[in-house]
């Protein structure tokens, strides 16, 4: 048994990404309740045709659906406590990014509350929110899942559910995610090299584009080498990446850079080649990352 | 005027990348000369067609166009210095890795030898060698470039001049490159935390490729920003990865996974926050990777 379109949502949080989830169950025609702590985000909301509850205890009250976006989990349970006996019996979701700890002290809550729970991840930025492409996944019970998917799949066509422990959501979240600041951080190192030289950074923006898909290309095999453990056939070997260390380095001090959080990255680099990976594949870096049992 | 499909052409230099080079000549029908120190990595090229130069002289002396492929500008000059009279009134392009100042060098090499002469690089793996799609850059005069860009575009379609400055493409090559080992080593650090968990790292793949959309999809926003220097309606705030510090090190603790490398990076976002920039664009970590002048 599913949900049916006409079924009520409850969106709690209308934050920067829970009204985008609001807007878009409001834009799907769905019954859609709103709460927010304050008051006054929830306007545009109702004047599209939300429901604005008027406590916690009527946003919990007003769906068998309850989706939660706010900051944290700790927030969240602070939110909702006035609500926690209303909980028994509907379906709370929690869209929050936090630790695979953190989803797990928020499904015992629901829990112990007689709720059912899932805890998700929008893998993408508010404006995207609703979109065939963008890609949400969930983690909990599977029948929970089943049955409201089709309500989910209206935040984002490419909704996916990853496994019945409850902080798989947050773990895939913090796995994945742990790119996106070293990415960036390489990119603003790049727009300082190219602005030292007096030439606009958005001069590089299609080059790194393609560079960013050239990566993604990689993946797979980087993958495949640290799931088999097989590091012996390197489409890009650890020695590569250890003779091209002295260039960034001379290019920084060049454009008077502070490339100084480059440093620990070659440091990897450079404690593979001890450990006799220096013919590996670039991806025998995950096995310097591991600390020795007992550290 | 530009060169015509039946001039010549001769790679220098045969390793992984110089190989598939010339294979994609050998492939399109050019009249293809290779040289490479070591003879036996002639022999695959030779076989499909390939003419095996005898000599380093002989391979100036085969074609107008000379590419060469060696690990280094250093390397390129010790390789072709008994060639050197024979360079004047040809075209010389490298296609290694090195830094700007590195190609500047190369460049007033190949001036004093009177040759003409392109610095150019390969944004892509050697099997992408001669699609459609691959991109490949150059720097140097403008007319040297138009009159063999034919020619060059057989080694991609994609294939640019980038400026008369001929250490452009490796300050492009650099600028653009400097993602690379951080954005593989935070995809290394969320291989190990799926893995500690006795998850296939390969379940991952698809979020991550994901992810790195999303990423290149702000590139173009964040290079506005910092074009501009104005920081103030930021799609991701420096508060919002401030806030984000503690999690990643809490779950590498709980995965024990060396996460010592973020340390610096976190460092650059609580920099950023002291120097105001909290509710600034994530693009403003450019402004603290810059030094004072003086420093
Ligand atoms: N924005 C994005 O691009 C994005 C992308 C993916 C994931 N996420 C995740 O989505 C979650 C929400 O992000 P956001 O960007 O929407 O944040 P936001 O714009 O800062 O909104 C935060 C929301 O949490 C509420 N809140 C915080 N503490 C509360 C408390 N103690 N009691 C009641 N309400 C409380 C706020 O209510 P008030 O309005 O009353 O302050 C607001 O509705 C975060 O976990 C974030 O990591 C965001
Ligand atoms: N492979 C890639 O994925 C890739 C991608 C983009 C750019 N690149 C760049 O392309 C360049 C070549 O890379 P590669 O992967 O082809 O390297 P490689 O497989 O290691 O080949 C190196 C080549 O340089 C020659 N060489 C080195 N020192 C020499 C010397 N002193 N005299 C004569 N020949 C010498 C080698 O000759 P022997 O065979 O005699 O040793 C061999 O032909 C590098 O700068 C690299 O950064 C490579």
């Amino acid at each position: 048994m599913t949900d049916g379109t006409g079924t009520p949502v409850t969106v709690i949080g209308l934050g920067s990404m829970g009204a985008a989830l609001a807007d878009a169950y409001v834009d799907a025609g769905r019954p859609t309740a709103v709460w927010n702590r304050s008051a006054s985000k929830a306007a545009p909301l109702v004047a599209k045709g939300a429901t604005h509850a008027a406590s916690i205890e009527a946003a919990v009250a007003a769906s068998p659906l309850i989706i939660t976006c706010l900051t944290t989990y700790e927030a969240t349970r602070a939110a909702l406590e006035p609500a926690a006996a209303g909980l028994a019996g509907r379906t709370l979701v929690t869209l929050n990014s936090g630790t695979p700890a953190g989803a797990r002290a928020m499904a015992a809550w629901a829990a112990e509350r007689g709720a059912r729970f899932l805890d998700g991840a929008v893998k993408n930025v508010p404006a995207a929110v609703g979109a065939p492409d963008t890609l949400l996944y969930y983690a909990g019970d599977r029948a929970t899942f089943d049955e409201h998917v089709d309500t989910l799949r209206v935040l984002g066509g490419d909704t996916v559910h990853l496994g019945a422990d409850p902080d798989l959501a947050a773990l895939y979240e913090s796995a994945v995610g742990a790119t996106l600041l070293p990415a960036l951080v390489g990119f603003f190192q790049g727009a300082a090299l190219v602005q030292a030289r007096g030439l606009p950074v958005s001069s590089m923006v299609r080059y790194e584009v393609k560079w960013l898909e050239m990566i993604a290309s990689l993946l797979p095999m980087l993958a495949q080498e640290i799931d088999s453990g097989d590091y012996s056939r390197p489409a890009s070997s650890v020695g590569v990446f250890h003779e091209a260390i002295g260039y960034e380095e001379e290019l920084a001090r060049e454009a008077n850079i502070d490339a100084s959080w480059v440093e620990p990255l070659n440091d990897l680099v450079r404690r593979a080649v001890e450990r006799g990976h220096r013919e590996h594949s670039i991806s025998a870096l995950v096995e310097v990352l591991k600390k020795p049992t007992g550290d």
